[in-house]
């Protein structure tokens, strides 16, 4: 995948892990506009074979904002849930008799109760949402949402690049490092946009007379 | 409870079942069109020591399209409900057991399962909930889904008065003679309004010539 | 179009306003239950060159609850008005200036307030709802919300067949002889299902041998 | 209005704009995240004569994605304008002679309408809800971005404290500037709090060592 702009000779590469630190606060700040309201009409371009479009980027600037359990990343949880659970034959089927024992329990109460009551179906999907599943998001830390919003992202199966904007300030070298081990393990693509450059990584700089060179972490 | 109108010399007391049936058919219409917009302003008056609201009355025209499982009822249903449980230890440990059980089940999914999760509490309501506990409604006659409007209403604390109008055509003697012992007996107001004279039951009768006089039912 | 059930020898016609008199209650009660849960499994058939589907009848057993604006009439209603309007091209012209000022007399006012604010764009359609054009329903009589009823089911251009229950008690000889013959105006199919003979106008009766038989009204 | 935590020796003083520097990338993460969940029990501490509560102050960490145009806010916006509008007794007889225009036009085309029908009051800010009246929102730079929200901040009354988190990136000094006046102008408590010193401006510095020392614009 590939990101141009008009200050750019050449368009640059982002594969896993890419960070890119725009020094001026003129361009960064309308690189960041571009980005956020990118569409096939932008000036700026995203592409693979061919343009990416709006829907297949997700630009993250907000960080504790971020709502990792949206319905969609629910249903997929769910539904995942249940494959896994009714494939184990033993569990399925306590799961099912536990279900069925409610189910007598509350009938059971019918009885003493002076409207003719009826029960419904229950599916195994309806119990997780009852029972409030859901991803973790109490008590975190910056870098633990980070993380959390990188391992969603591989759920979001139309979404083809991640992007973060000035997150780098709240995090140290050693959780950047851990970051980019994580995206790389799972074959992401991330940019990250900085306004000042970073400790410790591989990073591509434009610099404030707008020349763009590659900066190597000395390991 | 009385009501009164305009062609009336005096009031006419409704207790448990009453049945006044008017004859005139503009007559008939209008008291109709008046109950159905009964308000503190209509000249047609329903009274106690004082005058009864609108919200206190319930006016039922259509019996096929009744919604029992009202929000309201279900609330009132779950609520007693979960008294009565609760009030048995022995059925109240075996439920909450249940509840743990699956609770433990489910988070035992979570360890296979690659985003970290968390699960929320439960309360015994949402339980009836999700089991979709109301009061039964399929496959009824037109009697029991009038039996059923009146076992309804006792439930509805803030109601006085069930007005039922034109549904006798549906009924015939036997189940009239049931439904008035079963108001009776849960000591409810429920008022018939009728465009025909009805076989077999004490009523008021409205005549042509705008004469009330009260008919007994011979035993 | 024609209606049959087990009782008949052979199928109804219903040709504009048909009347069913059915005089045994059991029977009465039974029919209107299968007209209100009628689909294509019932034992009563509803049927033209093929059976009508529950989608295109119109079953009415509640006149004064009964909504005429749906927000699918609603709908018709506005978009009908819209073509009207613009097809009268000075009106149209009139109207359009109309808006136009009120925009430029609001955006005048933008210019004391200390946001900066902006309008957007309003239809004509959304004008008609903000103003609250409906169909006209105060202060009706059981008559007039009959005849509104009639009305308003022509637009319903899925439906094929209006069935009114029990309404005859509602209405005199006169208002009755109207409706057939506002529904004879507009080519309608509507049937009416009675629980008693009704005086003054062409019926089927079937009576309490089960014996059916055609009645006309003496002119 | 104070701000305090653990880390300094004595509270911080926030009055117009106030700008806090934390060079430590854990403690900038941590106080951010402590601002987030801000509540009573936090360690982080914001009080005037009393503590000030959750629902007093407002946290900005994400710009682009901040909507203006709430529900509350367009409220009080036309709630404003009515106000404004109806004060000027000739404008508001040209509004309201438009509104009866518009009115008798749509009255006009019910003649030729099959279906009779009824129009309803409308009031002025229906009007304006209708016209799409709101905070104007496109096209904006990140800076007109921010100064919107401070100006909007201003109609939140129940709101004591704006806080912006990690903003300056997108800022030059001209504009850091041009807000700074702006939040003396309207006599407003703005904290920013940011990672790296800002050129041109007083600051209070938590460098590294967490030393805390205020550093003032040279003029």
């Amino acid at each position: 995948m590939k990101i141009n702009f008009e200050l750019l000779d050449e368009a640059i590469s982002i594969s896993h892990m890419t960070t890119l630190v725009i020094e001026d606060v003129k361009v960064f700040s309308n690189i960041v506009e571009m980005l956020y309201q990118y569409d096939d009409e932008s000036k700026l371009k995203i592409f693979d074979k061919k343009l990416i479009l709006n829907s297949e980027i997700e630009v993250v600037t907000d960080i504790l904002g971020y709502n990792v359990n949206t319905p969609a990343l629910l249903k997929t949880v769910y539904s995942n849930l249940e494959k896994q659970l009714i494939e184990k034959l033993e569990i399925r089927s306590i799961f099912e008799n536990l279900i069925l024992d409610l189910e007598d329990l509350i009938k059971e109460e019918f009885i003493d109760y002076d409207l003719d009551l009826e029960i419904g179906e229950v599916t195994i999907q309806q119990i997780f949402k009852v029972f409030g599943v859901r991803v973790e998001v109490d008590n975190r830390t910056i870098f633990e949402k980070i993380t959390e919003i990188i391992k969603v992202f591989k759920y979001q199966i139309k979404k083809k690049l991640l992007i973060f904007i000035n997150v780098c300030s709240y995090l140290d070298s050693v959780e950047i490092v851990q970051l980019r081990e994580y995206i790389s393990l799972y074959h992401l693509n991330v940019l990250f946009l900085e306004p000042k450059k970073i400790y410790g990584i591989n990073q591509y700089i434009l610099d404030k007379d707008y020349y763009l060179y590659r900066r190597n972490a000395i390991i």
